[in-house]
């Protein structure tokens, strides 16, 4: 049976055709993310980017994942609870108007009386899992909210977001530093690992920070490489506050320009890792419809 | 001899007519911040401002300290290195036009190669010195970027800035965060204690941020509560990277919304503070003037 694998998230929709195998036969995207579609319009949205393929030979399922089934997304599909398999994400999918199209629950935790949310990564996850075969360790998914996950023996134990990649753009776009920082510079890797380096000095970020405006005023380091320092003392802030000694590689899951800065820093502390793209989120979505649809 | 004493800002300029015992006789203040000024026109902003004062009995002297000191200022009064006492403040001011009329340098140190800098809180803190005759500890100096500094004997010995007061408007007003914290509810010391303490979990704030987000999500905390909370995520990380075994209080110096947070933070670690305000700043300026006209 073929399969609808559609990632919808809040800025745009991505979408591929993937056979029994899993192949991916056709991919499409549109900048139609849920910010874009009003209240009641999701069915139609989605009939207008995909409504073909549903129509094509053998009346293929689909499964979405992403913020499509959030509250603001077109039906709601409650967060399923840390530890999380396969097996317990199927459980909780919630059909929308047919049997043929489900959407798939992100997954929740709670650490100290405080949760944390993910939707969509955890997709990318049990993607990540089947193509690797990699059933234990920690899987890093970069980008604005980036995720830090634990798997053990291909379940989700637990997880933690950080605001990465919207702290850089605030602090890029917003704050007193970026009067001197070109956040458009290619990354320069001996001025972000500088970055890397200095976070490891415990003082934290809102002072080291700072540091990005004074090496500027005293004419240290120019606005390019004051970029790439940035993203380095954000992704060192990140890796200080984490325990790396995974066993096995990290996986990373994302964007080559994010995955790169990665695999910097962790090589930097010793820690091996690999690198995913898009391709996981398909693999994902098919290992889905194989235990819902067996 | 009477003085005319201006903290000049990036955004107002204050000033007070002292006597010669420090008294304060007058005081004013104006939106002409130094960013507000063109160059050039620095002399003539100040004697619209203040002319008549330095026009007054005995024809007083005038010390400006603050961003008027900077290169986007009136005259460029350069950074002072610490450590740093009155003595080699005053040895640094520089002449305005007349010798009755003079500039206070900033302070500057260097950790790992990466400089901090201050400007006019170091005047502050010579003030708190001669009016509580504390000349050992830790002064803090909360503000859009705060000032943690150490003092010995009198002398500033080393600081770190903190972007504290700027990442609170950051996220309070540009982030995701911002849609669901009201940043202009009075603060609520119970939420603010929680985000104090939720500091202290290590995770760092990229992570402790979102729980901000998280804990509206999941309606555990509404948008009054969420501002005071974020306050005390990002003041508990502050405190979190600083040795607090200071000999005797931390010195506080700044409005009372802001050092009231600081008080509640300190005093939750067993450690007491004291508080002082604008006094600060006119107390310095007046101890400057006799090391520098004795």
């Amino acid at each position: 049976m073929n399969l609808v694998a559609i990632d919808w998230g809040t800025s745009s929709l991505r979408g591929a055709l993937l056979d029994a195998g899993g192949r991916v036969l056709d991919e499409r995207s549109a900048p139609r993310g849920i910010l874009s579609v009003p209240a009641g319009e999701f069915g139609t949205v989605f009939e207008s980017l995909v409504g073909d393929w549903m129509r094509g030979p053998g009346h293929p399922r689909c499964l979405i994942s992403g913020m499509a089934g959030s509250k603001q997304g077109w039906v709601e599909a409650p967060y399923c609870a840390c530890p999380a398999g396969l097996a317990d994400i199927a459980a909780k999918v919630i059909q929308v108007d047919t049997d043929r199209i489900a959407l798939v629950p992100g997954l929740s935790v709670e650490h100290d009386g405080v949760p944390d949310v993910m939707r969509g990564e955890e997709v990318q996850i049990f993607g990540a899992i089947a193509l690797t075969g990699q059933r234990d360790g920690l899987f890093v998914l970069p980008g604005t909210h980036n995720k830090w996950a634990r798997v053990n023996d291909g379940r989700v134990t637990g997880f933690r977001t950080f605001m990465t990649g919207e702290f850089y753009a605030l602090l890029g776009t917003h704050s007193i530093l970026s009067r001197t920082i070109d956040t458009q510079a290619p990354l320069d890797e001996a001025a972000f690992m500088l970055g890397v380096a200095q976070a490891g000095n415990n003082e934290g970020l809102l002072h080291n920070a700072f540091g990005a405006r004074t090496l500027s005023l005293f004419g240290r380091m120019g606005a390019a490489d004051l970029a790439s320092y940035l993203s380095g003392l954000l992704i060192g802030e990140e890796l200080r506050t984490q325990s790396l000694h995974a066993k096995g590689e990290v996986v990373l899951i994302g964007t080559p320009a994010l995955t790169r800065r990665y695999e910097l820093a962790l090589h930097a502390s010793g820690v091996a890792s690999r690198t995913l793209g898009a391709e996981a989120t398909w693999a994902g979505l098919h290992a889905l419809s194989r235990t819902l649809y067996p």
